[in-house]
């Protein structure tokens, strides 16, 4: 295994589940320590842990303290199930470690070896895609895929993380990413920690950038992926996705083998989560529309495949035709074994 | 001229320009009044009023203010032109009255006329394209083209307007329009005064409900549009037209003929303003970046006529092949007269 990385999003010691509260992100580092499944449920549900990986790493170690507190793994599972539906990680995670609780093997021992699965897997996808970025360093990206949404690496950011190492001029143009601003608080927050040189950007401005030749490709992670490849990812990739394309640029979508959905052959049916209309109408307590304003507050949007110019998985950099191939192929533990 | 609208951004009385603080707004609406040329350059420059339309306007009644000053019309056209770069509009209504009082005019006689032509065409637009959205009244919209940025009735707003005056339901899918808001703080609250329904967004939503099939029609105003129908326009604005025509909605732009740029063949060399990186960096005084991240912040954007299905003007509805035409055949006294 690589060293660890400078920031890391959630482990677990002691008999609790600590992470990092990405709600007091970029303002204050603060350390929860959580020894109750609800706790942890709580966490997802509220997006103090967030990121299809993250949020599955979470909801394994969630399973591990049901465990140790004398709950039942269906209750867990139906539980931390239930927190956010687009993430299909979620439902590996807990599916995972279900699976060996059930069959009176050691949660704990499968919660860990999840956990570095995941980020092995996310430091796999940085060298496999290290070198895209190599002659094409100006990236942009949207919301956070970064070692926050991942526990280490990223999965958007693991190949600029490597290319960077291997020398690379990486430049980050980093989408604010409303309404929860994930991209202006924590992408930007883990590049500086890094050093990474990068600007945050307005949402509105990506296609600005893009048409002034000021951007060479861009990189989102996913929450759920498709057997044919269409992505749900956060709200707006799929606005970023076609602008890349009107402006022929590479559009890259990186994801361990968790965020594959094999059972679902598209994304038309993939859940889409609307969350509160204050996220948008309020910001910091601060009303931002007229009183009586409604608002609408989809999480997420799906992305056809035909506009991702490549995944770039654990496995290597996969063209969108040669998915279902790919998914054949990946290591029977990267598999899943739940039946959600 | 018709009856004025429930919302007026400013007028002129008692030697002195009234103008709404659209900083204040949604929370608290407040009226300022203005007696100095320095003052009325001032509120363009922060955005205490804005708008292509009502610059122009506010710009016309600070020439007055000059004159009334005792300043010359040389040195009041400089402060003023020197505001923001962008809105062609903001030229157009200096030159109008520089015009009259360098001929030894009388310049608010010259303004007034600038600011009741600048009315009538907004609700010559409202006329001219409401029929457009009778079959199609679920229409997003980006920024505000509302009365507040054109004194009244608006350019995006006005077929919105005259079409729900004739009993269509519209509903206006309301872009918040990152960094300033202006559409979640004065469309929204526009749209609220009068009762017409709608539901902000945030910027990164409107492509999924586009493909959700809950968006008929693209609204925008303009800032500044050239002979070929290149389109200056709120950052943003150039996704949201790459959007729509991936999603076959019509993309239509709503400007009066002071807003058409006559001397300028295309849009490549409009003056794009870049505004300070706080504007991205911090939300309501709150710092939502880490301290060390830095931004860009470009205003506008230009979306390239092939976007655009048509120009809804006050002579009419326009397809970007007959905008030449059109431009042409616009009456006299729309057609400018300065040197900038």
């Amino acid at each position: 295994m690589p060293s660890t990385m400078p920031v890391r999003a959630l482990w677990y010691s002691g008999g609790r589940l600590h992470l990092i509260d990405q709600r007091k992100l970029p303002g204050r580092k603060v350390i929860l320590q959580l020894s109750k499944v609800e706790q942890v449920a709580e966490a997802i549900r509220t997006l103090t842990v967030r990121g299809a990986p993250a949020i599955g790493v979470a909801a394994a170690f969630g399973m591990v303290l049901a465990a140790r507190g004398g709950r039942s793994s269906r209750f867990a599972a139906k539980l931390l199930g239930s927190t956010r539906p687009t993430a299909v990680d979620l439902f590996v995670g807990i599916d995972t470690v279900r699976g060996v609780w059930d069959r009176g093997g050691d949660p704990l021992a499968a919660a860990e070896g999840y956990r570095e699965r995941i980020v092995e897997q996310c430091h796999q996808i940085g060298e496999a895609g290290a070198s895209l970025f190599e002659r094409r360093p100006r990236v942009l990206t949207h919301c956070n895929a970064g070692a926050l949404a991942t526990v280490e690496w990223g999965t958007s950011l693991a190949p600029l993380r490597v290319a960077r190492g291997r020398g690379a001029p990486i430049f980050v143009w980093v989408d604010e990413t409303r309404p929860l601003l994930q991209g202006s608080r924590l992408t930007a927050w883990e590049l500086r920690e890094e050093g990474i040189p990068h600007a945050v950007i307005a949402d509105n401005a990506g296609g600005y950038f893009m048409r002034a030749g000021e951007v060479d490709a861009v990189i989102v992670g996913a929450d759920r992926i498709a057997r044919n490849g269409d992505v749900a990812n956060k709200i707006g990739t799929y606005e970023k996705a076609v602008v890349a394309r009107e402006n022929h640029l590479p559009f890259y979508v990186a994801a361990p083998w968790s965020t594959f959905d094999v059972r679902r052959s598209t994304g038309r049916a993939i859940p889409v989560e609307e969350r509160a209309e204050g996220e948008v109408l309020e910001f910091a307590g601060h009303r931002t529309a007229p009183s009586g304003s409604r608002a609408r507050n989809p999480a997420f949007d799906v992305t056809p495949a035909r506009y991702v110019t490549a995944f770039i998985t654990p496995g290597g950099v996969v063209r969108p035709a040669g998915l279902a191939r790919a998914l054949r192929s990946r290591p029977e533990d990267a598999r899943g074994q739940g039946s959600w």
